[in-house]
């Protein structure tokens, strides 16, 4: 099902430079041991070169300082992203749409174009908006009033709650919950927790894709917000009012407190958790397991619960462990303190 | 959708005491931003007082000593609490029965009465009891003997397995799993594990809310309780044979292992984690991301991994940052001391 | 709906030892406080002994240096294993096939034998192969192209994506997401992120059992495999391209980082997280809340974050609570040498 192409073909999409036969027919994109001998492969570093050996590949996209392997090579500047961005193109299908089945059931007033595939078994409200080229996987249900954006592509089992806005080349990935009631409530003398409603919504804009189970809950007043290229990995945690800016990346079993805002670029690391109401600048990176309860600056790079500086938590994670022969070294001073001290005061120094 | 109230009227319903016309009419309540000229804001302190210079609200709910507003108020104790009945007043509407609606599949033997909402595509099984006034969106799948209390709120896609109990005006979110298999396992001498049967249920009392994508496993023997009043946000494990109190909190992603018994009005941060087989007390906190692994008593506050006194983390996380400069002034100590001692012993003190 | 057997029947089963009335009839087993007079219970310790004064059981299975109780006796060496056979086997059913369900969705050229159970509002893919004595649960949907082996129970709303390969006697609880896409991207020169397609899949192997909400991606090429008797706790994270071994336990909430290899019986503690492209050797244990960020050798107990040896850990811990006491007595340690050092260069050592 993949596409044919030259090496010369795919070496303009990415601004590459053949060496070798650059006629040599490619029709997909494998790993080093998974590539056939009509399909290309990539290496990243000097290192991998030996991994080549034994490759069956029809050629490969190497780094630029690489020169002169027994098979044809594209030279690019980053062959990750190269490898990715052919991959992609060799994949690339025309969108067949089927149209929406019989088992699905589909509100009043909705828009739907006939270009999209709603599979078996969806569930869908009134006046729900559905984009060209959408597709719909088994089992999604769509609350009212929602809006999803061209060529958006949800996953089984997803949930979208009523008068959430999905937008174009947007990707849920099964048991994905948007718009879920945030977590809030107000608690009266006797300790009982009165809920307060939570009238906003959720916007996932352009391009961004949400992992398995993760889940964006809607606002209590206004939107909580995803904003274009941002990539959410799975059972991530995205409390009311949150607003994550463009392109910034949220690893696996991220959480974000209520009303806290990240700018563009950010990185949280797999389980990082972000408090509450904070002010996170653009491209600050939070370690893995990092605890963040402050606000942040545009740039910064922090690790550890709570969060500070990543080099000065390299150097403390590094202390913590001998902090046992820090506690006998301690006392050790302590008992040598006092001989000496005895020995200075006996001597009568004063 | 609203319905329409004076001023008069919603003090009246919080104990409140107004200044300005009493007979403003308000038909909702929304955030600073938000609010429209035909509803009631609220602020919770004297520093958003300024918030409100763009405010269009018809009133404002405040607190008792703020007062000289350019727009009616409504002054009462607890501004967030009176805002929260008020909101719920306003949006308050006559249930709407919609009936079982023809693409859900009801098993046999089932009592589900008429003032009921059973959505497009759920499963029911054998023996269910349905109280008055529930609401099951699409996907919901219940399994057999459950049993499900008045005005009871299931959220899509959620799975309830055999022989749960679930109270009264409960409200569980998308993606909840109610009674799936506790994590037992005995291990053979070969290192296999024998999966231990979970022959328990789980009990749900009244009022209780439970997140998107959280879990509360059945018992292995007897019954998994989440108590009234208590409220779990997303992606909450509650393993087997657990028992939380009355009015509880348990903020998103947090884990309690099997056995453990949690008292009422419990807080426990996002992200904690609490061991299997404690005894955890009414009133105990929990910072968010703390590991819990002894008992706790009535009242206590704590933190950290393992967890203790809240006030004691506090300043060991203070000292933690400063463990390599710590390390570095033992070591000069330590070089100082000899150098000290060198002297001294040199004098021929002894 | 439980099978009758005598003492001396279940103790053939497990090679134990009765004392008292063999011929007693057992027709389940429960907990202490639960079981019945007609059922058999367990205690693991001696300190147990005393639970049985108000129990009703008829019998109970005991460690093997424990005698003289009042009612008849089964001892064994590991009663916790020896109770989960006893229980497996009292409880075993002949399993009744209920063929496929009218409203479940089938696709084409797909193999499903006679004897399984394809519950209501199930979807099925295209060329899909069902084994024998398979149960799929209401919700459940199946992508093209998966191959589920004999005797396997999938929970209801769970999804297996395409291509994806499921043992034999696996267990898929509710909401379990295998196949989902891998979370991998390249970031070009304006921070934006292209999609790696993730064309691997994933190989669940025999007698696996995966919790609630637990989610397996699928490689970025080749395959996420996780291996025969592996039990995998809710909420769990398992990236692209993991490779578990083995009779492996993952307890709630773990996650682990892509490409990393875990040998068997590894044992990972609740919400613990493994980095990436790491390599764990067989039995290696990790204590819940640990963030493992280099290889483990077999055998390693590691606790920590980062983790280390959990010895040294325990004391690390205990250490740091006495943190703030450690800044104080430095501080003391350096007037005092400051004060000596000034009484000794002031008496003219020098």
């Amino acid at each position: 099902m993949e596409q044919s192409y030259t090496l010369n073909e795919l070496a303009s999409l990415v601004d590459g430079t053949v060496s070798g036969n650059g006629d040599t027919v490619i029709k997909g994109l494998n790993g080093i041991e998974q590539a056939s001998g009509e399909e290309i492969t990539f290496i990243t570093n000097r290192k991998m070169v030996e991994l080549l050996d034994h490759c069956k590949a029809a050629a490969c996209i190497v780094p630029e300082n690489i020169d002169g392997l027994n098979i044809p090579t594209l030279q690019v500047q980053n062959p990750d992203l190269a490898a990715a961005v052919i991959h992609n193109h060799l994949l690339k299908q025309p969108f067949k749409p089927q149209g929406v089945h019989q088992s699905a059931v589909i509100g009043v007033d909705c828009l739907i174009p006939d270009d999209v595939t709603i599979s078996p078994l969806v569930s869908i409200g009134d006046r729900v908006r559905v984009g060209h080229g959408v597709t719909l996987y088994p089992g999604v249900v769509i609350g009212d009033d929602v809006v999803i954006g061209d060529d958006t592509v949800i996953h089984p089992n997803v949930t979208i709650a009523k008068q959430c806005l999905i937008g174009s080349r947007v990707i849920l990935y099964s048991g994905v919950i948007i718009g879920s009631d945030g977590f809030g409530y107000a608690t009266d003398g006797k300790g009982c927790h009165v809920k307060k409603p939570q009238v906003g919504n959720v916007q996932i804009d352009d391009d961004v894709e949400i992992g398995a189970n993760s889940c964006v809950d809607r606002a209590a007043f206004g939107t909580t917000r995803v904003r274009s290229g941002t990539k959410i990995d799975n059972l991530v945690m995205v409390a009311h009012n949150v607003d994550i800016g463009e392109n910034s990346i949220l690893v696996g079993q991220v959480g974000i407190a209520g009303s806290t805002t990240l700018g563009r670029n950010v990185v949280l690391g797999g389980m990082a958790g972000i408090g509450g109401h904070l002010s996170i600048g653009d491209r600050v990176m939070v370690a893995g397991m990092s605890g963040v309860h402050s606000n942040l600056k545009d740039g910064e790079v922090v690790g550890g619960a709570p969060a500070f500086d990543i080099k000065k938590w390299g150097r403390a994670t590094a202390a913590y462990a001998r902090l046992p022969d820090m506690v006998k070294e301690i006392r050790r001073l302590r008992r040598e303190l006092e001989r000496l001290d005895q020995l200075v005061e006996g001597s009568g120094h004063e």
